[in-house]
Formats: C-alpha cells, structure tokens, sequence
C-alpha cells in the first residue's frame, strides 16, 4: 500500500502533551498514533451511515438449560444465515453459554439481528461489538 | 433457579413510559425487562471492580501481509495463554483478517491484554466486549 | 403525583446482587433503583426519537483571544435562538473561556446546533448533555 | 501560541477517507481535524488520571415540590463549594427545574460531587459532562 506525506501544524503545548500520549501508549511515531485516531473515527461513521457493510461481533451468554431457548437462538440465525459468517460456542460453566457470532452486512441488518438476539428471553447479556472490514483502512 | 416476589412503586406516569418501553422492545413482561435493566448494571460493576472474574472477547481486525504481525500477535497471545480461553480467525478478503478471542480473568488482566493487541503496529481496529460469566445472573 | 403498585419476579441470586447495589449506591429502597434504571432508559429513547422535545446542555471551552471566534459563536446562537433558552460564561484563566448553553427542543435540532459549535475553528473542546424536560418523569 | 509544523505519513486510501471525513465536517484544513482528535484523546486521559485538574459540568432535573429536596442539594453543594464556579437554574415548567452546576477540581471530587447529587431522592435525572480546563490545549 502506497503511503502519502503531508504536513500538519499544532500549538507547541498541544503537540507536547499529544507526544507524551504516544509515549505512554507505546506508538513507535506519531504517524501510528494518528492513523490510529483517523481509523477509529472512520468506523464510527461506517456505523452510523446505514448502509456501508460492516463487520460485527455479537456476544451472548445464556443458560442452556432454558427451555427452547436453544432452539430460538438457532432459529433466529438460521433466518439471517446471509449476514452471520460463522460462530463459536464456549461452555463457561455447567450451566452458562458464550456464543460469539461474527456477522458483516449493512449496519442496520446487522444492529436489527443483535436486537433480536438480545431480547430473547432466557439471554443474560447480549453485546454487539463495531468493527470493520478493514477495506480501504 | 427460584424466583423471589417483592413489589415497586412507580409514579402514574413513569409506569405508563415503562409499559411502552416494555411493548416496543418486545419484553413478555414487566419483569423480564427489569431482569435486563439490572443486569446491565451489574455487568457494569463487574468490569469497574478489577478483580472480578470476568469474560470478554477481543476483536482485531488486521492485514496478514503486514511483516511480522501474526507473529507478533500469536507471541502476545500466547504470553496470557492463562486468560484465552479460545480464537477464531475469519479471512475477511484476501488481505484483512478479523480475528476473535475469548478471554476471562480479572477485569484488569483482560484490559491489558485488549490493550497490547490493539496497539501492536498494522492492527486496524480492536475492539475489547464486557460481558459475564453469566455467574449468579 | 399518585404512586402504583406492582410485583416483580427475580431470581434469587440476581435479587442479592440488586440489593447489594441499591446499598452501595445509598437507594433507600429498591423502587428508588427501579425508578432511576427506568428514566436512564426513557432519556435515552427520548434522544433517539427525533421529534420529542428535550433539553440539553452544551459546554464549550475556548481562548477568547482567537480572531473573530467570539462573533462567530454568537451569531450561530441567535441563528437558534428559539432553542436556546440561556447560557452562563465562566472565565477559566487569562485566556480560557468555558460556556455553558442550555437548549430545549427537537433532539435532532439540538444536536445540529451543537455540532456546529463544536466544529467552529478555535473551540478547544465542546460536549452535549443529554437530558430531560423532566414531564411525565 | 507559536505553531509547529511536522510531517505524517498515511496509507493513500486511508488519506481518502479522513478527507472525505474533513469535508463532511466541514474543517477547513486536515491540521484543524487531527488537533481535534488530538484534544478529545487527552481531556479523556485527564479524566483518567485522578489528580489533574478538570473541568466539568453537572446537570440536574427535579421536581422542586418534593419536600426538602432543594435544601438537601444546597447542602451537599455548600459542602464542595471549593470545586463548585457557578450554578444556574432553569424553570422548565410548572415543577421541573434543571440546575447546571460548573465545577473545577481533581476528577476525583467532582466524580464524587455528581455522584452525590444524581442519588439524592427526587433527583430525576443527573448528568456529568466531562471537559477541560483548557490549559495548553
């Protein structure tokens, strides 16, 4: 990937103070720590204009021994199996369940799935989690 | 699990807002969408409170061409093996790799693991999701 | 305003954790914590739908020395004046100005405005408080 | 405030997208965006770091019928009034008032102040936007 160089002017104290934070987060150059700032915005704004395609990550925990509740979760995928590329299953204990489910799609397919998931009844906690395709970044 | 009975006092008014919350967001019931409301919050206290166990899953979106990146990130990875419970890879195209981990520990260790994924040089985005073992939930 | 009175159903274990947040948070009882998750949420869905009327408020921190920023903030005020219902300034120090607007109307139009504060060249730092008008609360 | 100038590389498409980002918020130049990003990363960070001074804002909504809730708040403020600058106080209507209180201090106190003010019984809605004091920014 070709890089560009540009110039950027900033108040001496500013640029003092945003040194010491790329000090303290590790950045090798302040180019790293700003493409870092740049891209973090660039997904927030993917989101937000519905229909970009994004990639998301949906978490839920959940008992497996309630009734049908299995089966609804599967259901509800199954109906938008076009948006969610694969998922994982973690057995946390002898009764709780972690399903990581990694969807890409447009931001609003993929928020209305998450919702649905969420609010079936018998999941504990349910989290969408906003990435990217990484395209273009 | 048993159910324990008590009741709330809401103002007229309030409980009118609380109903069309409940209707909107398909909850069966008052309860149910209690039951969330709560939960939220302990999740919350879990991850403010650093010793807790806690779950979460890490996602890092990167170029595989990167010079000696999934090296890097293999090596980090491995360097917590006590707190990964397990990874999934996805090929996002034929450049971006959006990567998932399953991690649970205390909420400290898991933020600084999140922390020192997403800063290594060519991950995109990284995103850390706070959810639960779903433990006394 | 008239209370009403109804029962909720919690599982045993997620009731001890509530209850250990409501002592921790000082609630004198549980309605008291219902009550406060309950217009957390209604906030929130009023700021989602944009034609409900809310109230803000806007902070603004600026060097008043730069050219021409004090004009140009108020003259974008009084282009919104009918939304603007009064604001207070506090000198920080010789140079740093903080202003604090507060506004009642359409979320959508509040949000407008305060984006075109924020991005006016000069302000340092600008943020909106999503609040309420406080009816039916 | 003197200007120093300094170069950043960014990958082409990646530059593509701040500029489109630039235009759509209307920065007249890339410098004036990134010192944006820049100042909303370090007010976060004094927000962190318990000890530097902040400035914030604290927005309260109540109901001034309820009994002794406006002697209550008076209180509590008299008892921070060396963090407290300003209040201002707002007639929503009929019985709601919304109170801005501008505070200055360690993020520590004023965390503990807003916390302290949101809990109080009759308090219908509490804010807390976090900003800066402006010093070399």
């Amino acid at each position: 990937m070709s890089l560009v160089r540009f110039g950027v002017s900033l108040e001496k104290d500013l640029l003092k103070r945003f040194d010491m934070h790329c000090r303290q987060n590790a950045y090798s150059n302040r180019s790293e720590a700003i493409r870092d700032m740049i891209r973090e915005i660039i997904v927030e704004e993917e989101w937000t204009g519905s229909n970009a395609a994004v990639t998301g990550v949906i978490s839920l925990v959940y008992d497996h021994h309630k009734r049908e509740l299995v089966d609804k979760l599967l259901n509800i995928q199954h109906d938008h199996q076009r948006i969610i590329v694969a998922s994982q299953h973690i057995h946390l204990d002898h009764d709780n369940c972690l399903e990581v489910i990694v969807v890409k799609g447009s931001s609003k397919d993929v928020q209305g799935l998450a919702a649905e998931l969420r609010a079936t009844k018998g999941v504990k906690h349910g989290e969408l989690v906003r990435t990217t395709t990484g395209k273009d970044m």
